[in-house]
């Protein structure tokens, strides 16, 4: 089958075996999948992941499962837990220590004619959102994490306004957050006051700090903006991960009483609901598509823009 | 009066003037104070601080206020809050952004004659604590505040065998945690062993993570170590800051989805209580004791004690 695979460097590979579904295991068609910032940053090294990226995607089951037929259309669950070790048995499958996660640590991912996941990862689309739509189900899950996390009521700034940045903000707004959008592209911010939130521009400075924030930006110099923002005994959440140890000064947190949050992959029905129902213009993130033998150009132009997608079944 | 004054050099200096009370201050006799890591950082540089240092401590009422006569046994917030900002009328006075701090930012310390606070802060040491107990009601109070920030249940292991890991491991059991310390120094781990807590090695690989860590190491080694023995969606406690900007991953925090608490002062009250009710054995923090004239000195030994006191009244 064919497959963008990375082993330091990446590559489209036209001779890759179709995957072969161990018990509990199901294959899926892929259809469409995202290309998100953790693929870009696997390529810088993050992670030390070999094999084929990727771990946004819907796509067609090929076996039947206990509980849906071939042919549903699905997308999955990328913590592939072991579902017996004490975090499992606790409800923490999503922090299982021996877990796989697909197309990032121990597991190929969806960058590919055909992937597998155990079937218990696997969840329906209902048939009122569009595969690219579809495709946001885990990031939006993600970001939709956070409500399930801290309570979202009062201000809310949200550093950062790329694709996460976005999807954080749309979806705390949708859980009753007064959101502002901190950024550096006024184009984003412009259209993302056009969806009625509050912005500010990142060299500007805020007039009062924040009972809660989110840092959604990757970088060192986003954490400590939205540090300094945030108010005494507020709460950040920290969102999005960034390279290496940078230097950092935490005394602001014990001086201040901050809390901060980490917060990482969410549950998908909460996701699938809010496309549904049309709450969250996930759509407007789209910025481009490119087949999956053009993969490797699409992973450059990624780094540029909102969100592209690969087009493979 | 004598005092201890830091100005870029600690000095005793006998010539400084008795100070003068404000409207709603009070006047306070100095009889015993106690060193903290907080007087050491600040003769490093830490707050740019300039003054009288000082902040723990138990001394006798001067000026009789509206609630209390003069003669009383006392000790005091050290926060100085303005009582009307936005913070303050949220309850927040410990982080009122117009405060003087005791001996810290903007406000004369204990380490002297006599001191002077807002009357509000005063409280009335019950005739059964000691005056040698009395000046740990503030760091207790900073132990005892994590039990207000977190639930205090099951597991936890404290980062730290120096003074504050001591109060915060003591306050912790004293509040129904199952506490570990991990530290450096064998005797004290011996001695907290004796008091029925467990004890780690910090060079020791720990069998298991814990729930609720908190880190009193003050260095960023410490953090690392207490951040690194925290369960994926546990807790960890940040209540020492340490200095500058030290390199710093936080990548496990968003991956483990771990939340850190900053934690600062507390109230007096609970920590009152406990030294009333001889629940927190803080006396045998003490490694020694010096008189004003020979505060320097004192100064340099503290570096290597638990807790020095100065006799001064």
């Amino acid at each position: 089958m064919n497959g963008l695979v990375f082993d330091g460097r990446l590559t489209h590979r036209t001779d890759l075996p179709t995957p072969d579904p161990t018990p509990g295991e199901a294959l899926v068609r892929v259809t469409v999948a995202g290309i998100c910032r953790t693929d870009l940053e696997i390529v810088d090294g993050y992670m030390n992941f070999r094999g084929i990226l990727g771990h946004e995607f819907v796509g067609t089951l090929i076996t039947p499962t206990t509980s849906l037929k071939a042919g549903a259309r699905v997308t999955g669950e990328i913590n592939a837990a072991c579902g017996t070790c004490p975090r499992c048995r606790s409800g923490r499958h999503r922090h299982c220590s021996e877990r796989t996660v697909l197309g990032i640590a121990g597991r190929n991912g969806v960058f590919a004619d055909y992937l597998v996941l155990p079937e218990r990862n696997l969840h329906v689309v209902p048939d009122s959102i569009e595969d690219d739509d579809a495709v946001f189900v885990e990031p939006l899950a993600a970001a939709m994490r956070i409500a399930e996390q801290i309570p979202v009521t009062g201000r809310i700034a949200v550093f950062g306004d790329g694709r996460l940045g976005h999807l954080v903000a749309w979806s705390l707004r949708d859980a009753g957050g007064n959101v502002t959008v901190v950024g550096r592209h006024t184009d984003r911010l412009t259209a993302l006051r056009a969806d009625g939130l509050e912005t500010a521009g990142a060299d500007t400075t805020l007039s009062d700090r924040f009972p809660v924030t989110v840092d959604c930006t990757g970088t060192p110099d986003g954490f400590r903006s939205a540090l300094e923002a945030t108010e005494p005994t507020g709460t950040l959440v920290l969102k999005s991960t960034f390279h290496g140890s940078p230097p950092m000064d935490l005394a602001p947190v014990v001086i201040d009483e901050v809390t901060i949050v980490g917060s990482r992959c969410g549950r998908f029905e909460p996701a699938l609901e809010a496309l549904r129902d049309g709450r969250i213009p996930v759509g407007r993130l789209v910025e481009g598509s490119y087949p999956l033998e053009r993969g490797v150009e699409a992973f450059e132009h990624a780094r540029r823009t909102l969100k592209l997608l690969l087009r493979i079944g």
